[in-house]
């Protein structure tokens, strides 16, 4: 029985599983092992920054009005009675005509409203009196206004103002901000389960010598990394079992235990090929099992009780792209973050694909700089060895399906494999406009 | 006492500092933990892929020499004598005008030497002489070449063949081919350990309470994400004592136990800052302290007994970029990366920068799109809260030092942040050539 499947485009795919898409819950991690979260509330300012009036200079805090004479040739003369280091306060209100030496970062002392710079001024010590009675004077040239060279409380944040919405991605900017705010703690999106069941007689666990006939299980490890790499917690389910009934449990048992399921193999319409018969036994909604796309064009996808279940080709690439298009913008939505896809960039294309394909291609390739020029080069193409050319790729160069013929040198979009910075579903579906 | 500092230009401070990058040692993760890292050992098929002659399709293995005779309209009829799953081998030789149907990716019977696909096939189901015996014929009205539709063996990759080199990046597809080749244990690089000490008697620990004068520490959580970011392991080492003798002895522990050490503030000329008198007194080889760059330009890196010191300023802009330029390739250079700097990019610039610096400026930015074209916008520019706008940066925009100035919508070099896939010294020196 072969069964008739209507492709759908890519979009309307994407649409629909996006349809599925939910916002995972809230926990916290250590500020040490927040990198690469994503957080699950806004970053607040639990103070204003700076939180005192500051000096953004080495010099000495002053009063204003105390210089109100000064000028070019008629220097005025101001005692300094003390220092402030960073980090230090100093406790007395600073009076007329006194001054205090103070480091950059420093609090303004009570009484000053204005900071000298160290270069500005004259230093000269003075023994009076009695010759224990040491002081220390500077002489300037020059008048000052209020709150010159101070850095005012609140002047670059206010106390309670959002600085990094929720759904951001963890970066070392952020965790700089985690850390100035106090979040010893920190509030993020529970990375979603995703489980990986293989299927396929022929293959052996990664540990087995090779036996006539077979291969080791490949997809299952990189659907790992591709998981790992998306932001989720990839669970190794393992292999199905022969048996269809044994075959449904683990499908049904597993929907249990993860927020994702994903499945590789089974799913074209080859004589062994379980998957279809599990979903509709599962009573799943099938979204599609047919996408005009190579590779991949036989992912399925299906929603079971508001979980998505990704049925994705055995083909090693197949299942990569199949991955990337469609799990992946599904578990950054779960981590809530505003870019789930790919970024896009427009680059120049570095072979000719002369015949044309009526499905939408996407080619394995890698980024290459020629005479400054940012270059797609298509990897694996002289090889069928298909892993091979996962392991080089860092891109994936979109050809539209139709009549076209891509030239060498043709401007094409190129999907960014290994950049975390992500795009949103228009900017990835439309090109890379409106960001 | 100020000292006269000679700043050197960013290129001459890399090629500095790349003088002392040394490789670090092999050690071994499970496969399950292998993303990430960076291979320690060539990677090596250890056997023929395919390891057997495969079918590519649905269909029947036959002989060629059987069909001789077949053509549209002058069918043959060969019997079909069994059935190959995926991972099935057929034991017995195929003679003389048998068939045996074959699922894609099996392995082909002896005596066979070609595949008819299904679909060019009819079946025929014939009952002959008793009730019991019934018998399968395919009918067939074309000929076939020996070794049509036939994947030979090692076609894709020959056992012995490096399919990736030492210090690869591993990625998902490189996972792929590990499993493929049975590494269930990888040899990957060991992750070189960083240490960070904080300097600054101002600095409060993430959990304290503010204090009048004081600010939390956020540049150890900060490098510690750059460090992790760039693939090593950050250790955190507390504050530095407020004694000289204090501070000297925990750098010199901390050499003993970390392979890089970073320290942040304490490297300008003022009053307060220890670290020029402990590479002093360390006998540290010097290599610069002060750069032609902005921010950052006091960074300082030393060499004490083969291992680096960095010095990076206590503003955390310029620690971020003073990490980044330098830090980041020596830890990737340890890991045996052959890119082990960032990747470079030309796009349009966002803001005008009109008044033009002595220094290099490495200005933090932003990708964004606008009709189709890249445009690098800086960010936090209208704040000085450089805390913030380092949150937001994915980029580096770089604005080379002169006499230039840098108009809205000109093409300049933006360094990305985000990117694994890295460029060689030579590339990032001398924009994206010769990648």
């Amino acid at each position: 029985m072969v069964e008739i499947r209507t492709p759908i485009h890519v979009n309307e795919a994407i649409r629909r599983v996006m349809s599925y898409a939910i916002a995972g819950p809230k926990t916290y991690v250590a500020i040490e092992d927040s990198l690469g979260h994503y957080l699950g509330e806004d970053l607040i300012a639990d103070h204003d920054v700076p939180a005192f009036d500051r000096s953004p200079y080495d010099g000495f805090a002053i009063r204003a009005e105390d210089t109100l004479d000064a000028s070019k040739g008629y220097p005025i003369k101001l005692e300094v009675i003390g220092e402030i280091g960073a980090g230090d306060v100093f406790e007395d209100e600073v009076q007329a005509n006194k001054a205090v030496r103070i480091m950059t970062g420093a609090q303004i002392p009570n009484g000053c409203d204005a900071v000298i710079m160290l270069e500005h001024v004259e230093l000269l010590e003075h023994v009076e009196l009695l010759e224990h009675d040491r002081k220390t004077f500077i002489q300037l040239e020059r008048r000052l206004r209020t709150n010159e060279n101070i850095t005012r409380k609140g002047e670059d944040t206010r106390q309670g103002e959002i600085l990094v919405k929720k759904g951001t991605y963890i970066n070392p900017g952020v965790m700089a901000l985690l850390a100035t705010f106090g979040y010893k703690q920190v509030p993020v999106i529970q990375k979603p389960k995703v489980g990986i069941i293989s299927t396929g007689s022929e293959l052996l666990t990664v540990d087995a010598a090779l036996e006539p006939g077979k291969i080791r299980d490949s997809n299952s490890y990189m659907l790992l990394g591709q998981i790992e790499r998306a932001g989720g917690v990839p669970v190794l389910l393992g292999q199905f079992k022969d048996d269809f009934t044994l075959c449904y449990n683990q499908v049904a048992d597993a929907l249990g235990k993860v927020d994702i399921l994903l499945t590789t193999g089974g799913v074209s319409v080859g004589d062994y090929d379980y998957i279809p018969a599990i979903l509709d036994k599962l009573k799943a909604r099938v979204l599609f099992n047919k996408v005009r796309m190579r590779p991949g064009s036989v992912t399925t996808v299906a929603a079971v009780e508001g979980k998505l279940l990704f049925g994705l080709s055995g083909n090693p690439s197949s299942c990569y792209v199949g991955f990337e298009l469609f799990t992946r913008p599904i578990i950054r939505t779960y981590l809530q973050s505003n870019h789930p896809f790919m970024r896009r960039e427009i680059i120049q294309l570095g072979s000719a694909f002369t015949r044309p394909n009526p499905f939408d291609r996407f080619v394995r390739g890698k980024l290459q700089y020629e005479k400054g020029q940012t270059i797609a080069v298509p990897v694996g193409l002289d090889k069928p060895n298909i892993v091979t050319s996962l392991a080089e790729a860092d891109i994936l160069i979109m050809l539209p399906g139709g009549g076209e013929v891509y030239e060498k040198g043709m401007e094409v979009t190129a999907i960014l494999l290994e950049d975390q910075t992500g795009a949103t579903m228009d900017s990835f579906m439309h090109g890379p406009v409106n960001y």
